[in-house]
């Protein structure tokens, strides 16, 4: 018998401790979420080979479970690839199905579309704390929507389930992939570089400036450029003022600007122009954003705007704009925290001696769960010190007959 | 570019409409098999090819969505067969993964274990109406009950969640596979070929007494043999009259007595003893149960008692009892009949024309998200009449500015 006990590489199973505080969070997002009229979609685990490597993934294609043909589609012997075995894979992000569930369905939906969908995605990396090879992700998309009430309205929705979980020291960053490429040409760095620039500069808080300064030179760019470059960003003044340094579309600053105070005005929340923002996707169009927590170094969540992609994708024009949460680091921070889901009902465990009294103690049982509470029978057993201790510790009352 | 559109075969795209009702099934579920003290656990979707293939699965064990062996361990080159290729499948059902994760983490569990799990199952079988090759299932199980206490509080779970659905006309049939199997004995069928007869028995709906003695004599068994064993089941009596023409240890037959007892004073419902209950799985050891509905000619789920085989697998005896329903079932069963999701939010659509109006509406929006409601802020698009359409539709009250 060849039977393994543990899960998979870099997989989990969750007990029902832990499944607790994954189910409310996921909750809270979902009543959050739907408040502001986004609608819950799915899609198949598996999906297509052919999408997933069309390139919109990055170094995620590197990363697929690859599904085996079946039946008769299979055949090894002729096999001299991958790539003739296999005709589907693990999705690794939510971004490939929910592009091809728009294609699909689009004559079905509201539009703009304001889509939720989390669930599992899979890639098949090296396992490491708090990396794991099947994790949660759980995103928000409106399709359609090309003036920033995109942005708006999807800031709003994270920062209320933010606050829905108590968590309320958190700032938004918010930049514009836009400024990144105004600042790299009016420098007079080489915008077609704009990705491998942004990639450096993206290093800033690590590397500071000298490095920053020190890559760039080293990829042989004019020192005088750099230093023009660089210069701009030594600047801390708001946004607006900042914009003046250099020459930009205003609509493109305005509108930003918009977001901001809106945002602000609205939940009264501290959001920050930080043209430092990268979010390292070269896929974005527009405004960016990303929010951090107090006790994480690294951000939270984060989205954009990215007209082109799903047009692209589907040959047909679709401005788009997303935000993904980090599911399984908001766990990880609550969980770190000691949080304590609110509101849990009462649970209570009637332990029964005598089988006499067994019908009388599953009456009350069923009366309390009318009564919205959560109750289970047991019979005492013969080591009732350590069933009561661990009644107990999970919570349970405990009424004996 | 090689875009596919449409989900891979056999699997499904779920649009808002759809999953508003899988949503509301699941969350009646969850709150009432949690109130029976029921507890979540998750485990991965991916399982090592071992567990998937240690033949506790049947045929299910054919329709494995195999995974490729990823980096250096896939050689292409010295693999001969399927095997050589992949390390690990997709689960084609909860058990394995739920008897994996009994023996990974028995030791943080309460005992008896009140398992409750959900979620997404994968069998490469043909694609045809009402089967699919993702589906959910939802699995309730008690391990380490011994008495019939376990059957009790699963079938109230379930009838109490079905109530909760609407759905009140159903009947739950029982019997015992140890009635099964001295019946066979007792008429002086080889009791060695149980499962056999069982399979021929299995189809006395279809087929009726002829039909089943016909396959019998086919097989070899006497005449005689055959006419005394079918002639049991002509007796149309309660449990224990239908049981006194077999032999059989009594605490067997009183033990099934009080299960269909204690529930239906508990619960008000129709519990029926059915001697012809088969329900195919060799591996029920005790009562066997499930749950037809009027207008569906199957069940909408069933289960039974399994002690040998967590304990078999795990090297370790551990008595469980378990309950499977049907969600794709009585999803399509739901809006087959029309159903309605009761006490929905409201859904009220903000749609602006001038945009000096949005900060107004977002802040309305926002009010109304305070007040349990659903609000969503829309632009007015140029077709109006079309955009008004499809937001009435989709159930929203909208409100110009």
């Amino acid at each position: 018998m060849s039977f393994i006990k543990i899960p998979t590489k870099g997989m989990r199973d969750f007990t029902p401790r832990e499944m607790e505080i994954r189910e409310y969070v996921l909750s809270i997002m979902k009543e959050t979420y739907m408040s502001f009229g986004f609608e819950i979609i799915q899609t198949p685990i598996v999906e297509h080979i052919e999408n997933l490597t069309s390139n919109q993934g990055g170094e995620n294609e590197k990363l697929i479970f690859k599904v085996l043909k079946r039946g008769e589609k299979l055949d090894l012997e002729k096999a001299t690839n991958e790539n003739d075995l296999v005709d589907s894979g693990l999705r690794y992000d939510l971004t490939v199905p929910l592009t091809r569930f728009y294609a699909n369905n689009m004559n079905d939906l509201i539009s703009p579309f304001r889509a939720f969908q989390y669930g599992t995605v899979y890639r098949a990396d090296r396992p490491q704390k708090g990396r794991f090879r099947e994790f949660m992700q759980c995103d928000l998309d409106i399709f359609g929507e090309k003036t920033n009430l995109a942005e708006i309205e999807l800031i709003e929705a994270i920062v209320t389930f933010l606050r829905r979980l108590s968590f309320n020291n958190f700032e938004i960053r918010i930049n514009d992939r836009r400024i990144l490429l105004a600042m790299i040409a009016s420098s007079g760095l080489p915008i077609e570089k704009a990705n491998d620039i942004l990639i450096s500069l993206d290093k800033l808080d690590k590397i500071l400036v000298e490095g920053v300064k020190e890559e760039l030179t080293r990829d042989g760019y004019d020192e005088s450029k750099i230093d023009a470059y660089l210069k701009l960003f030594m600047e801390d003044s708001p946004l607006k003022e900042f914009c003046q340094n250099f020459e930009i579309d205003e609509n493109i600053v305005n509108s930003l600007d918009e977001i901001m105070k809106q945002v602000s005005e609205d939940l009264d929340c501290k959001i920050v122009f930080d043209p430092t923002l990268v979010r390292g996707m070269g896929y974005y169009t527009g405004p960016i954003f990303e929010i951090r927590v107090d006790d994480l170094a690294s951000s939270v969540g984060g989205g954009g705007r990215y007209d082109n992609m799903v047009g692209n994708f589907i040959n047909q024009s679709v401005p788009a704009c997303g935000f993904s949460i980090g599911f399984e680091r908001l766990v990880l921070l609550l969980e770190e925290r000691g949080f304590v889901i609110p509101s849990k009902k009462e649970k209570i465990a009637y332990v029964v001696s005598d089988k006499n009294n067994l019908s009388n103690a599953l009456k009350k049982a069923n009366k309390d769960r009318n009564n919205n509470q959560i109750a289970a029978v047991y019979y005492r057993s013969k080591n009732y010190k350590h069933q009561k201790e661990v009644l107990e510790s999970n919570g349970f009352t405990i009424i004996e007959d």
